[in-house]
């Protein structure tokens, strides 16, 4: 019998010319953050389990896909009774590069630079409930900076987040800004200070989704009193209940944006679901699309978990599908010459391939693409065509 | 306890300057693909088990790294008395990118043009015993053709890799060509028309690392002077054994490629270990390295497995690790304007970081790097140095 010719279920195939431009919307952004000093690393796709549990990365590390241990070890693990499957893994795939950038700076702390900034982009893969328009492998494009304590981290994180967006043609951006600070004094103001914060995070996070009521429905143990006020403080935010540098920070760094024309406001209702958050929290909006198109903020420390010291670290992620989504796709694939040669039978298409060649050589990058044609050649017209062809030759023209 | 910080066994970070002239590499490389045509794509990092065993992937099927089930199906599975890891995992992390391929052009076939021409680089994964300078994730760059049955694609395959590895840089290579149907009508003729050709391959495979008298001990079950006639074959090669196309195709491969100016030759003793392949196969050899820079070949039919039409393949893959290794890193970094601008304290840095936005939009191309000065700024200034940063300013000075 025929094998599924689908992908695994929750993840898919990227069809040209889609492929290309992804590559493209990549390199554009890639670009951006090259001019700003970020370095380009790589981390592989799998972590130690230890690594990636224990993460504070909330409920994305119910989400971890994880990878099963071989041979011998695997035999051990699977004689137990009823193994779990911590038992039968031992490692799992990233469920974000935030994770992976602390171990891999604890790793090659004499080698970096310091402050080191750092750019990353990978795919992630997440086992979520596969919906339509969400899947269970997306990539992200990370910026970090390591080392540098003050706002000017945030500033420039937002600054080049919003260059690269400006650079794939994504204007009409808002920067939202919050601080765990302020939403921490908040939390044990309103539900005092034994309040388990992380988990009230990733319950705040939904209030977008599920709404008011249904957030304080989740937020059980807690005086009813208490949890409302905390959803008020949440509609309005009052700098005065966090701590005083807090207050401060944001409006530096709302300052600091508005002197380079960029758009950012403070959002008390911002929380973000993970937990590893210390300081600010920012997301981009725009007026498009009702989901954010970037994350991220400050969670310094994240290296001492590793066993280097505790190093000041702040990073911001576009999320690369929904930015892709946007983009003008004529405007990438614009421009480029493209020459499709069809040909009968074999002898032509060798004598082609050799002028093809030549003709690639005299000008660089035109595309010159030898074919053999086809039985139905108005569908290969078309489906070239589509490609962005703009002559579509004979063999025998071809010269 | 502090995590282990070092990555998963057997896989490795990529730091600075490393990922960035990877980058490139890979950029060069399908430049000169797009000029051909090659249209890129992506598939998953996963695929179901299904797919990726009984694909005659060759040794490649055993080292495959299994994704756990989640969940109730795991649950289920675990109950089981001594569940195997087949029953434990429902994916796998793909080993190659050739199998993904075929379900990937089965599943998109009405969208895709025919001839179909692709390029996909994109990270494997292999259980490999981990052993140094050999890892457990590594990049394949690879071009198809889909829907060509001559010679032609063979040629425009080889000359296509010949002309990516010269824009990095790679010049001197040499071809080596074999055909799997000369390979068969000799394993058929000295060892009896009965015998594994598979699993002899695998064996023969070897002939390099392991030596002739040990891949004859491996080859239990044939007649002794079977295996010697087989292993002279392979020294001498007999273009009259097996059938004639093969031969003429041969012929042709290599007249073509001669024209192209490109060095190619016959090597019988080149057999590629996975089981797919159906006709011609070949690798790229580099005098200043031992192992192969490239290989690939043609492997008819494999759609089939997917329900849809046996349509003609054939490829070719570069080993992508291999080439970056080899390529001359200072005429890739060569030539960018590098500034660094070291701050004394954040208001220097706030400062700074606006006017190095306008001189990042007044000089395209250029870095314009903005960091707090390190306490220790001698090493700050030798790893910007070791960065490629031709300037260092003060904050002070910048402007």
């Amino acid at each position: 019998m025929a094998q599924r010719a689908q992908p695994v279920r929750g993840m898919r195939d990227i069809v040209p010319p889609e492929a290309e431009l992804r590559r493209q919307v990549a390199n554009r952004i890639l670009d951006v953050y090259a001019g700003y000093g970020y370095e380009v690393i790589e981390t592989p796709a799998f972590e130690d389990l230890d690594v990636l549990m224990g993460s504070d990365g909330g409920d994305n590390e119910k989400l971890i896909f994880k990878v099963l241990k071989r041979g011998a070890r695997l035999e051990e693990a699977s004689t137990r009774e009823n193994p779990e499957a911590g038992e039968l893994a031992d490692a799992g795939l990233r469920f974000d590069l935030t994770v992976p950038l602390a171990r891999f700076v604890a790793n090659h702390l004499n080698d970096l630079p310091m402050p080191f900034k750092v750019a990353h982009i990978a795919p992630v893969w997440r086992a979520e409930r596969p919906q339509r328009g969400r899947f269970r492998e997306f990539t992200q494009c990370d910026i970090d900076i390591v080392g540098e304590p003050g706002t000017a981290a945030e500033v420039e994180l937002c600054s080049a987040t919003f260059d690269a967006l400006e650079n794939i043609g994504i204007r009409g951006c808002t920067i939202r800004l919050n601080d765990r600070r302020l939403l921490r004094a908040a939390v044990e103001a309103h539900l005092g200070p034994a309040a388990n914060a992380a988990a009230v995070y990733i319950t705040l996070d939904k209030l977008d989704k599920i709404g008011a009521d249904a957030v304080a429905a989740e937020l059980t143990g807690y005086d009813r009193a208490g949890v409302q006020a905390l959803l008020q403080w949440l509609e309005k935010g009052d700098l005065s209940l966090g701590p005083a540098d807090a207050a401060q920070d944001l409006e530096q760094t709302l300052g600091c944006l508005a002197r380079l024309g960029q758009s950012a406001r403070f959002d008390p209702t911002l929380v973000r679901g993970m937990g590893y958050y210390t300081g600010q929290i920012f997301e981009v909006s725009h007026p498009d699309v009702p989901y954010s198109l970037a994350g991220g903020g400050r969670y310094d420390g994240m290296t001492a978990r590793f066993g280097a010291p505790a190093l000041p670290m702040c990073g911001f992620s576009i999320g690369f599908e929904r930015v892709c989504e946007m983009v003008d796709r004529d405007a990438f694939s614009a421009g480029r010459h493209k020459v499709a040669v069809l040909c009968m039978g074999e002898e032509e298409m060798l004598r082609c391939l050799e002028l093809a060649r030549s003709r690639r050589d005299s000008e660089p990058g035109a595309v010159f693409n030898v074919l053999r044609r086809a039985r139905n050649v108005r569908k290969q017209r078309d489906d070239l065509q589509r490609l962005g062809y703009t002559e579509v030759l004979d063999g025998q023209e071809f010269g």
